[in-house]
């Protein structure tokens, strides 16, 4: 039986439960995986995408049971395939077998896409089966066969850096505000001044949307590192001169459409934006991020860590300093020295030895490191912000791309997941009482 | 043994027979597949396609000799995905199923089109793939994996339509002179005649290939229905009124890229471009081609048809009019009516019945009437060029499409492949001697 | 004694009382005047418009000063001209004559405009000359120079028309907000609003001004003609769907460019607008504005219109209800009909009568009414903001441009001033008590 | 007697000897002149228009006698402002006297110009006028007034510089073919080869004419400063790496417009193309030009300099060698040591010392030398197309453009015209037997 004669066995057929909408749309789906010719697969294509859109959310999860349920491969047919494949490796046994092994799915997809607006339609789609996943794990290759197709159509090759700045269209611009994850923008008074002739954004733009970035990063050109966040974000903040800057602050970076989560964006539009910017100013000597540290008070307060901070020389004095980050306030009057001490001796311990599975337990830390940059410097109160003191007490890191030493690091990191620090925050660390307890660090 | 170890064991081993250069080559392949951060892979990206661009023909035959080898699915590990999905149709184990039935090559040549000019380079090397084929049959997988990857990349959603006229760039004009299938363009006084006021000429362009034209039409913007070519292409034909024009001849409609060879352009764009056309100028009522017939005379040489055409009464004179065909320029003096009505009739019966198994035996008659036209009109001495005699005794067709027609009748062509034709041509076809034979025509 | 040598017995002298800032710029002025090349040309006009931008504004009082005294054309010689002129109109003298009489002003003014900034330097140049001229009356022939400059550089000719939507840059649409001047943006999400779909904003815009409107128009598609303007600019306001509307209502019009005084847009960018909708929306059957009355309430309180009012039967009841509406919150409560009905008759006898000179008394209704548009409709607290009840007891007006009549309209007003209005509107003016009093009406 | 009466009284009388199209073009001039508003003034302006383009030749010469002598300032009104002027130079009186001595026909042409293709018809228009001025010197008014107006509109800072390449639309592209002034481009390819990667065009454009260049220049860039133009011209010459170049030759440079002439734009555009070039590529060290000397030849047969030559001793010998130029083919075979000396002394010495009034006698050599150029090098050869050996027996010369000095030497040309050359170059003239003479060098 041919993949074709097993879907058809399947279609038209009534599925009770489900709503007239929904067979509607199925049937849809049906048609244009039928059609032969393109005339009749465009406007069928367009139907199908006004009728998904008709859906509501219960409905939804109802086509995306049928979706994933019914626009399988055929389990008998795809393993007679394989058989004559491992029997016989020749070509036509292999491209029967990718014949039938690729879900109808995918081909429902890939026409869709052909509806005007159906790209967008289809990243969508991805976002609500990624929300529902927990609950309906057998979602699971509608979102496969989703990230498939857009590996391909998300290709480097086929997306647009672009400057986003004042002379930007509003309808872009207000995805910033909408979309920013890292320093939440205020308004169009914020936004403009990170749009300044002493900032640069950037993002990566798919011709097929061309009014929603896809990832964007905010870049500050400043006359040395940055240590503090919020003059960066000070509306007010005087003019720099771009002219005098030697240093370019990556001060956020945001990943915009959650329905393209698994395909990276970043680490291209970092190098690309740093080789952009070194040709514009051939002065600037540091690339560097000014990054928060999420996953430093959650460690912090891990039941394992804290065993361990309960244990060797002056445990009850460390702990007191620690229980001061529970009172509200604590940051806003004098702070001890012995308290700044110990957390950034922590943090700098936590940055460089604390692991999920073999990886770097903060995921910032992952994304920097495993894109070849190295851990530079900590900074005491860079972020003080509420949400900056709820997620490490205030501290944030510059990660420095140095752009001869990328590639190696990058490996490096991949190899042994080693983490490339700098000499002060190795030492900092050293200096940290879990590096001094007798048995191995916990695993975080 | 998973995909990658599978990969693996086969990278790197000499290769007895291959130059130093395809080595090279295979090797970035193989590092490029390795690669798990984007950093490198785009410098790898870029590396591996200037190596392949240095290979000359036989050492890229090498090239792809082994890309068909090492690069398939390994037929152990897929059979047994195959055999746990046979055993449980779970999401997981579809998944591991796609996984390894997927070729490491299309995951290869998904990276390679990272690098700057990728897309290109992928077209033009399964240009080259298809080119041998016939001598190589085992690179089949290779087209086939391309093919694939075009048929996301090259979706409806991702081309623009672009009017093409003489405010286009120089570097898209030639690409029209130089890609010119059905009538040769002079130069570029043709060229600019072509795109003068009562002329349209559009294009289907895709983001990553600015410069090229996947697929272009040239119409006539007239008044009533051309029946003759020559006044079109003549360089020196007074311009039309297009505000006068009821008629919109489609005369010329040509496939640029090889390397997409079986991504079918051509009905999306007419069906764009007629809408188009009644938008700007309401008043045009006819949309219509101006076509060659291109099988018509080796139709009319093969066997069969011969054979038959000896047959019955009259037989004699029949065979003695046809033959004037062979005498080299039977065209240029008077032709009898006799000649004429026998030829116009077996090109109705030929257009009307002459198959190629379930199909019209004529490939622009499969394309348009696959696209929903109708059969309207034969044209005597349509195209009096020496290829139009060479072709079809310079015998042209116009085929309509009736915009309310459309779908229906391309529905009636897939459904039981239904020529419909004009009364007119279908009367031509009944008095045609091939009719009136006494068994069943001869399947062309 | 040629032009050159009079400027150049003036030039270089000691300016007592003159910032040297000043003079250094006047000095700049007369070696950019010096100059015969446009090498060095191009570098001192780069100059001169930095030294202009250093001056405060004392010191441009003095630069203007010295503009007005010091760059005009020398008496004599001109004198001498005319009189050859006069004498003998021949070519030669003709062209003599001409180059004497135009101020070395203009030729400086065309020579700083070839720094870039040029043009926006002396638009502003221009606003500042205008403020002046109450206290400065020899500054004049600046305003006079400038303005023949800014009406051969800002032809018709040489602006394009652009729709201003929600995909514009960000630093167009801010200059909306900033420069709206009838019924004030109130920040992003207005503006946004009045950017949708059924509403329509388009503006002039010249090359050297890329970011500057000269002129916008913001527009509402409605079904039938608006009476009330507070819904068109309710931010809440449901969207309407364009598709279906009848009427295109200009509720809005502003000039940007205090600089550019004098130098009329509005009337060819209605006329443009209209042209253009109507091929877009080719069932729009109204194109009408919705206008304030800016005058009316002036004229209401001005003596001479008093003591009309206070002649006649019913004077006392007449002034007791104009009385009302100096109480504050006159319109919150209920407003009798006796007063409602007296002052929309005033209302329409103001725009039907009052006069300034032999044109309108209103601005609004002179603009309109000049551009060829008819006095349509009165609407009762069309316009209930504080501005509009300050500005004529809320009431607005619609003006109907009919497209067949506009010329026509046009020539009328222009031939005699004729106010062309609808028969409802003539017949509140006939009702009015000013109509019915003996003499002749007042003029206003 | 007011500007306006003074013309109304000329208007409309019959003109014997009119062609009544010629009458119908010049009542819509004054109907254009009297309109007070633009709604009709756009049509009549459109109506104009096309009136005058459907003139004949002899119809337009007409136009053009109508223009002049009615359109003109009325002598006795303008006579009189220009006394109340000389009497009391106050604003009032010099504001009239510009309003009086403004030529109505430069009002007639600004409004002219807001019809679409309003500039271009202008520009035609003076080119006619231009062609007719030997037999119509009482049109010069018109030039003049035409003449400018086009000083303001095509003011530098107008136009925008723009790279002209194989991306460019046709439609400029075969603008250059046809007007290629210095080096005839012969077709498309030998166009393409021009704007090959080792080669650059630029070219002024103006917002109103997009497909009309104003001026475009040549450059190759090479690797030392090319003495040879055949080698630039052939299409089959080999590619250059230009990011090895050392060199900018500008080879070619063509003003477009003859209704443009007397607007310099040479200059400037030869300066920007320089900085954009040193910009692109820095390691370029010579900008210099490769340039004809059109009157060498035409200055060696003028009876002055024969006479000249035929002094001192060795003259006979001299006329002997000089004799040889005028035999057909004297160049094609071996060429004597002694002419060749001969005629790169008398060059040099030409290029030097020869004189039209005060400035150099050789057009191009004013041009360059205007703009701050330096003689930099003779090439003898340097061209050996026919156009090359009539105009200047093959000899060409570098006029380099050092960046730093040309402010300098544009002042010294200005100021007393010296001609900045390199040694080499002076030495040659030292040594031309007419530097030997013993009185003052002949004034060319």
């Amino acid at each position: 039986m041919s993949a074709a004669s097993f879907l058809r066995r399947l279609f038209g057929r009534p599925r009770p439960g489900t709503d007239a909408r929904v067979q509607h749309a199925v049937s849809l789906c049906e048609a244009l995986l039928g059609e032969r010719g393109e005339t009749s697969g465009a406007t069928l294509a367009r139907d199908l995408l006004a009728a998904w859109q008709a859906l509501d959310e219960r409905q939804r999860g109802q086509f995306f049971d049928v979706l994933a349920l019914e626009f399988s491969p055929d389990p008998e047919a795809v393993g007679k395939a394989a058989d004559a494949y491992r029997d016989d490796p020749a070509p036509r046994n292999l491209i029967r077998l990718q014949e039938l092994a690729e879900p109808a799915r995918q081909e429902l997809f890939r026409r869709l896409n052909m509806a005007p607006g159906g790209t967008a339609a289809l990243v969508e789609m991805r976002r609500q089966v990624l929300r529902g996943l927990d609950e309906h794990p057998d979602w699971k290759p509608i979102d496969n066969d989703l990230l498939h197709l857009f590996r391909s159509w998300f290709n480097r090759g086929f997306l647009r850096m672009q400057r986003i700045d004042w002379r930007s269209a509003a309808i872009v611009l207000e995805k910033l505000i909408e979309y920013e994850a890292v320093h939440a923008i205020q308004g169009w008074p914020d936004l403009r001044r990170r749009l300044e002739s002493d900032r640069r954004c950037f993002g990566f733009f798919h011709p097929q949307l061309p009014d929603e970035p896809l990832i964007f990063i905010e870049v500050a050109l400043t006359q040395g590192m940055s240590a503090h966040v919020q003059p960066l974000l000070d509306v007010k903040a005087p003019m720099g001169d771009p002219a005098r800057a030697d240093c370019a602050i990556f001060y956020s970076i945001t990943n915009c459409q959650q329905g393209l989560r698994g395909i990276s964006f970043g680490n291209l539009l970092i190098k690309q934006v740093a080789e952009d910017l070194k040709r514009e100013f051939p002065h600037l000597k540091t690339f560097a991020t000014l990054s928060p540290i999420p996953g430093f008070r959650r460690w912090l307060d891990r039941t394992e860590t804290r065993v361990k901070l309960a244990m060797g020389p002056e445990a009850e004095a460390r702990l007191a300093l620690l229980a001061q980050l529970d009172e509200p306030g604590w940051s806003s009057g004098e702070v001890s020295e012995a308290l700044q001490k110990l957390l950034t001796r922590l943090c700098a311990w936590y940055l460089l030895h604390a692991r999920r599975g073999e990886e770097p337990f903060d995921e910032v830390a992952r994304f920097h490191l495993g894109n070849g940059a190295a851990l530079e410097r900590l900074n005491w109160f860079g972020d003080t912000s509420g949400a900056g003191m709820k997620r490490s007490a205030g501290m944030m890191v510059n990660y420095v791309y140095r752009l001869e030493d990328v590639e190696r690091n990058h490996e490096r990191y991949f190899a042994g997941h080693t983490v490339v620090a700098s000499r002060a925050v190795e030492k900092l660390a050293r200096k940290c009482v879990l590096s001094q307890l007798p048995e191995k660090a916990p695993e975080a």
